[in-house]
């Protein structure tokens, strides 16, 4: 299967997700980590679209989420910056998840400058995050 | 907001839903009222996406769907006959919905012919239906 850009735009407006997470972690200095994450999620049937994402793309994987839904999945670091971000750049979102995914963008920008090693950019990440995926219903 | 085709096959693909109804109704000498309708579901606050649908195709309306949610909406039969079903035989979906998109063209097709104004072809187009939507979890 193969895909169009405006198409993945278009399914991404639907069916995308971008979040961040910040989770207690012993191990960091700050007492937290930060997990960003790009996820499409779809009913199991539809698995081939799925990895079609991942093979255009280039990067992320394929999983289950819960039951029968899976999910395409992309959280390394550089995978987002280097690849996710720079295609939703070039094509940007025509719903208000195109707002997310701003926020999501400036998350990345401020882990790339390292920010989110330290307390304060801890803080100014949990401060983006939590203005995310307002009102969202899924 | 200007919409490209597959931008539309994409978030159709994720939101949209080929929907055929089958409601009793005296007036008709079969009994029944077949209504067909292709339907784009989104929160309020994306209500300019489904107006852009709308201006897209040309054809349809956007109302309330129900609480904060609104629905771009096609079920004039020569609507979804010259415009919609076209656009779909142009510009196939992707995932598993077209299978349902193949069967709400054959449902129209019938009617079409004039089919659904008798009660073997009510039989014919509810046997369709019923093979529709099937574990859609939405």
């Amino acid at each position: 299967m193969k895909l169009e850009a405006q198409w993945i735009v278009g399914f991404v407006d639907g069916e995308g997700c971008f979040h961040v997470g910040i989770n207690p972690h012993k191990e960091m200095t700050t007492g937290y980590q930060v997990l960003p994450e790009f996820t499409v999620v779809q009913h199991k049937r539809d698995i081939k679209v799925l990895h079609a994402l991942k093979s255009y793309f280039g990067c992320g994987v394929v999983r289950t989420n819960h039951g029968d839904r899976m999910a395409y999945r992309v959280r390394g670091i550089k995978h987002l910056i280097e690849i996710i971000i720079p295609f939703f750049m070039n094509h940007s979102l025509k719903t208000e998840k195109n707002i997310d995914f701003k926020k999501f963008r400036h998350v990345l920008l401020e882990m790339e400058k390292g920010n989110h090693l330290t307390s304060e950019g801890v803080e100014e990440i949990r401060r983006i995050a939590s203005q995310m995926n307002r009102g969202r219903l899924r």
